[in-house]
């Protein structure tokens, strides 16, 4: 019988916000799905607070303010305490120790190429006081990837050049103090179209500070205010003018969400997305029809979440115990790994037999 | 009665190698003197491991060599374990999550900005290659102070902008989570002569590679050899010649050590270091009558360090037990004040009860 290497995911949001309808399609319904796969021995999702305050160190209250959201998000969608360990991160101390020491291995000017990095840098407006914390986090993402042993991590393209980081300090740490890490893989999403979704008004991001997200805690009538006021195509003003898809938030939207089986339910003149790209192309098609039928696929991918989430919010001390408790089991798993990594590089003298008998024999002889 | 802010004292070294008379005169001898005065109420004595570590990551065998060396050069000029608490930094995890934190208030050029820090990469030859971590041991070096809420950092002049570093972590974070860290002091030696000493060939570093320092456990045969080698004037051939005193290392090292008990003891013929001093300018005094005098000043100082070394080293376990109990006392005091950081950031959800109170307040409104 051979004895497989255990498949073991790690991933994780920042606290910074109530998750939306661009995470869903983003990573939560695929993690949902890896979850329930049956194919991996263990999931890690880490509330990643102390990322958070890498950019955030002045505003710490916006952070503990949105754990538990996001705990509550990760329930809704599905996220089971059961298969998926949901921690956070600031309470697993071990973290900040693996950092320290892989800031050893990686040089300044290394992190400063870093396309992510640099991206990052530049949306923030930070130029030239990027706050130390925040310039490392390649560093400390590879400290939470690696203290879990991750064989998978589950992430979008954009964050390539974050995992290539992580996989030179694996390569590094091993090559300098003898095979101790794990090289995980990047698991990419298998929709691209899912990848990014725009706001509803248009715009390339989602952000709470611009107004356009659809939160998955939001409730069924303000999600409908919401898709009833997207942006779609602005010169398609008579319902017989032909409409552009190209920018068509709504029809992004579709691409997204939509099935064959939501035509068949709430739109059945239609067998499937073509055909409705097809006769609005051609003019004819109103938006409002078009939003209408959105927001019943969206409700019915929302309103399970919904119900789950009314559920758990009525019972916040289970969630706070849920990540307790998970947060405990992360502390333990990365303290395993810490212990290996600082007896890989032989500082842990008290716990090493080895290291009193050496000196003995030192200063005996 | 009034309520008086306690004394505490935090110092250290880098375990790259045995400690010289460099070390000696630059900051032990006066470590020693401030344990004895009876004015502080705690001192912490690091031996910087994990420091050491950033500059030496391919090469931790060097720095676990020489923990027990520097233990043992400590326990031999003096410092003792019930009046100052020895501890190997890289026991107290808690300092790699204070640095965690800190470099969150700290940006990328401020520290591009550190003196200090521009002068040890030039030395180290890093330029574009510096190691994250080493590149960032200013703000290792504040969550090292602050730990141990010291108060007073006695260290040399060349220090001042690595404090200063420490000064201001301590004054963001206090007014950005309120009053919390210790604000510290420089104490800088009394006698700047013994700041630096050359190597016994002149050179202005001693250096292990150069084989040009006298190690504080050195046999007293080595130290004569050392002292009657020692660079002195290049132009002082013949006795009668006038010698000059600029550069001449055996000069340097008398005053950094010679008093006038000295003279009255080893070369009563002269009262004081100024009246040889005026006799080696003027010609006729030779080269070897004041290296024996050295060598005599040097092993009244060394022999009573050499002696207890002797001792320490048959016992190396009971020194293992003093850095073992010492870094479990560090770790305990570094973990108060993590406690007081973290509730001050407000993220110690699990500890502090408003935080449960809160959720479960938000989400039942």
């Amino acid at each position: 019988m051979e004895n497989k290497k255990p498949k073991i995911i790690l991933t994780g949001d920042r606290p910074t916000g109530k998750l939306h309808v661009g995470h869903y399609v983003g990573s939560l319904k695929r993690r949902v799905e890896l979850q329930n796969s049956g194919e991996f021995d263990k999931i890690f999702i880490m509330i990643a607070d102390a990322q958070a305050l890498t950019d955030n160190a002045d505003n710490p209250a916006k952070i503990r303010d949105n754990i538990m959201e996001v705990a509550l998000d990760y329930l809704s969608v599905g996220l089971d305490p059961a298969k998926s360990n949901i921690f956070i991160q600031s309470h697993v101390a071990e973290l900040t120790e693996l950092t320290f020491y892989y800031m050893n291995l990686v040089t300044v000017s290394r992190l400063q190429r870093n396309p992510t990095v640099k991206a990052e840098i530049q949306m923030r407006n930070f130029e030239t006081s990027i706050p130390m914390g925040f310039f490392n986090y390649p560093i400390s993402q590879a400290a939470d990837i690696t203290a879990f042993k991750a064989t998978t991590v589950p992430v979008g393209e954009d964050q390539l050049p974050m995992l290539e980081q992580t996989k030179e300090i694996v390569h590094k740490f091993n090559a300098v103090y003898g095979e101790t890490l794990v090289d995980p893989e990047i698991l990419l999403p298998s929709n691209k179209a899912c990848l990014r979704l725009p706001g509803i008004d248009g715009k390339a991001k989602m952000s709470k500070s611009l107004g356009n997200c659809i939160y998955l805690s939001e409730s069924e009538a303000d999600v409908k205010k919401k898709v009833m006021s997207m942006f779609t195509d602005p010169d398609h003003i008579r319902i017989e003018d032909p409409g552009k898809l190209e920018g068509n938030t709504v029809f992004t939207y579709l691409d997204a969400f939509s099935n064959e089986g939501h035509f068949a339910e709430y739109l059945p003149e239609y067998a499937n997305l073509d055909e409705l790209k097809d006769h609005y192309k051609r003019g004819g098609l109103g938006d409002v029809k078009v939003k209408k039928f959105l927001n019943n696929v969206l409700q019915e991918e929302l309103s399970p979440i919904r119900a789950r989430r009314a559920e758990y919010e009525k019972n916040i001390e289970g969630v706070y115990e849920i990540l307790k408790k998970g947060s405990e089991v992360a502390a333990e798993t990365a303290a395993q790994t810490l212990s290996e990594v600082k007896a890989a590089m032989k500082i842990n003298y008290f716990d090493d037999p080895a290291f009193l008998e050496e000196q003995i024999q030192k200063f005996n002889e």
